[in-house]
């Protein structure tokens, strides 16, 4: 009898201290998509280190995620309309709805509450409780006369438990604000130009800017304007030159804002426009090696740097901001698709698909100081996205 | 036999059950400074809720607090020069060092493993491994032929594992610079006003700006010149009025950067500055009802709030950034000392002190929506924190 007590107390000892050791902070961790595993890798950002992993999130090509206010759950929104809630603790899916055929995109409300799926299949705008995933509601994104239904791209959160999303087959942009309930007021700006295909908001919430496919240019619409009115900007950007076939579209969410420049990717052609954050014209571009598909500001806003389409995916490149000049280049592999900071830039991890890896670089040196193996990984997002708006 | 197994099941059972009970995420949580008692308090954001207290952190007058990069440990500066580490997951202290006999504020670098802390007795800077609380550093702030000591003000970090800081008696600011290792590289600007008291640096870590109590008018320093060099801005921004006794010292961490303008307190005077981002010339002023002590930016920049030194401690006025009018006044009580605004900006949190409470409201209807009970509270700081430069 007095064995079984120890015993038990050794095995309570244990049980308690494996406890002890479970406990962490969430303020260091992250995810990598794996796309061909329909997996995500969850890492450590201070030690550069794989964790765990977490299977059976369907189609991720092409996911992105978002995290909740407390750090500790990420959704990751699929490509086939899977909207998953996984805990990074004890790295187990917690809930799962397949809530569209086919979706693009998702974003979290200011208030940590509200989750928001852009869907191409069938295309609108769904919204569940962040808690349980139960639906809140529904917005089909309805145009024109004969009520037809629009895919729906560019999907941010703004402040005040607004969402900003663009309808790619109609030309309009549709603010949804929650403020008052559950219930959205809806806000709709038509002819902001033709087929945008991507958004994104400024960090502080003000600017949202749509990216025109059917068009050279972008859409912008100031929230904080009484009352916001869309106005093209950037118009024409590549007149007068021959376009280019466009291999890979290049993301928005990837724009920089840089001291006070923003740095956007040129669709088709070689170059990375600069534009002047407070009037929004064009204040020059940057030669670049191919057609950027990321141009991300260091966090400090002093570099950016810049990924490429096809046959350039091997490359990366850094722009110094007040000089306008490439200061670095390198080439981190087969299919260098992902960049991201950590929250105060001093590394950059890099998914490098085709070789099986994620790379960590010291931002300041350019040096290579870690490598992780991961499964064709894709998109990388750390938790401290959990505290920015549009992220 | 059988009994005693069932037993040690259900035992182990629970205590598993306990452990998986004390996993949470730290993104949401923050520490209040309980001044009178010498002891913080832990706080839950999303369940405005007191999660428990740590005692014994000796004389937290003027705290101040930094974070780990994985938000789970927290760094409480005191004014007897005590620096403590806190478990925000146990509630324990993990280390205390007392490094010196009065003290000021303090850092951490952008890569989370340094921790600098500002001194008053003896004068200068000392560096800490944020792991250990092993000292690094020491930089004694001497200056003159006589080799005096001066006090250390408005330490903050930059990136690239950098501080910089100002000397009180001597009118200089030191930046030290960490990035190649453990023995900082030091470079000293002299003149650079009379008596800075406090300075601050923007969240982009490009500019650094100290205030200066012996003259009307801020140092500024823009780090990305090369080489940098410190200019005075806002030169006799008083000038033809009469002083006012100043009642208390304005905080500059407390600025806001909103939009494209920041607003500073004025010393002595019941006027908030409105400053151009990018010039840096003064481009108007708002009267306010008081001294005010912190002017802060909601994290979307469209509001910045005001508080004030005695007699005018009862209030605060909301400012909208636009417009530069008070849009809100209220009364939150006596002693209204500190405001710590969620990360996205959705709610803030002020302390009453002489009410013994701290508060919850909406930053967009300006309701209360929570009362918490806290012992004198004063400082409130977020773990959101840790994923910002010059926080």
């Amino acid at each position: 009898m007095m064995r079984v007590i120890a015993t038990l107390a050794v095995l309570l000892g244990l049980a308690v201290s494996a406890a002890a050791d479970d406990l962490r902070g969430t303020g260091d961790l992250g995810i990598v998509i794996e796309r061909a595993s329909g997996s995500i890798a969850i890492v450590d950002t201070t030690n550069h280190a794989i964790l765990g992993r977490v299977e059976g999130l369907g189609d991720v090509s092409h996911a992105s995620a978002v995290y909740s206010r407390d750090e500790r759950y990420v959704y990751v929104f699929g490509r086939d309309g899977g909207l998953t809630k996984i805990d990074m603790l004890t790295r187990k899916i917690v809930d799962r709805v397949v809530q569209s055929g086919n979706a693009i995109g998702g974003a979290i409300s200011d208030d940590g509450r509200l989750i928001a799926v852009s869907n191409y299949e069938p295309g609108g705008v769904k919204v569940f409780n962040a808690e349980t995933l139960d639906l809140v509601a529904d917005i089909p994104a309805v145009y024109g006369k004969a009520g037809a239904r629009s895919k729906t791209v560019g999907l941010v959160d703004a402040p005040g438990r607004r969402f900003v999303f663009s309808l790619w087959d109609a030309g309009e942009t549709w603010i949804v604000d929650f403020s008052t309930g559950e219930t959205p007021q809806v806000t709709k700006f038509a002819d902001i130009g033709l087929n945008p295909y991507d958004g994104l908001i400024t960090g502080d919430g003000r600017h949202y800017l749509a990216g025109l496919f059917g068009e050279d240019g972008l859409a912008h619409i100031d929230l904080w304007a009484e009352p916001p009115a869309p106005r093209r900007i950037l118009d024409n950007y590549g007149r007068g030159e021959e376009k280019l076939p466009v291999y890979k579209m290049p993301h928005l969410e990837g724009w920089a804002l840089a001291g006070d420049r923003f740095f956007l990717p040129a669709i088709g052609r070689h170059e990375v426009l600069a534009v002047d954050a407070r009037s929004f014209e064009e204040i020059g571009r940057i030669k670049v090696k191919g057609q950027p598909v990321f141009a991300v500001a260091r966090p400090d806003g002093r570099q950016v740097w810049v990924n490429f389409a096809l046959p350039d995916n091997r490359f990366i490149q850094v722009i110094d901001v007040p000089t306008m000049t490439i200061v670095h280049e390198f080439e981190p592999g087969p299919a260098a698709l992902h960049m991201e900071f950590s929250p105060r830039g001093h590394e950059v991890w890099i998914s490098v698909r085709d070789a099986d890896r994620v790379d960590v670089y010291d931002t300041r040196t350019f040096a290579k100081i870690a490598e992780l193996p991961a499964m064709k990984p894709s998109g990388i997002f750390f938790t401290a996205r959990a505290h920015r708006t549009g992220l």
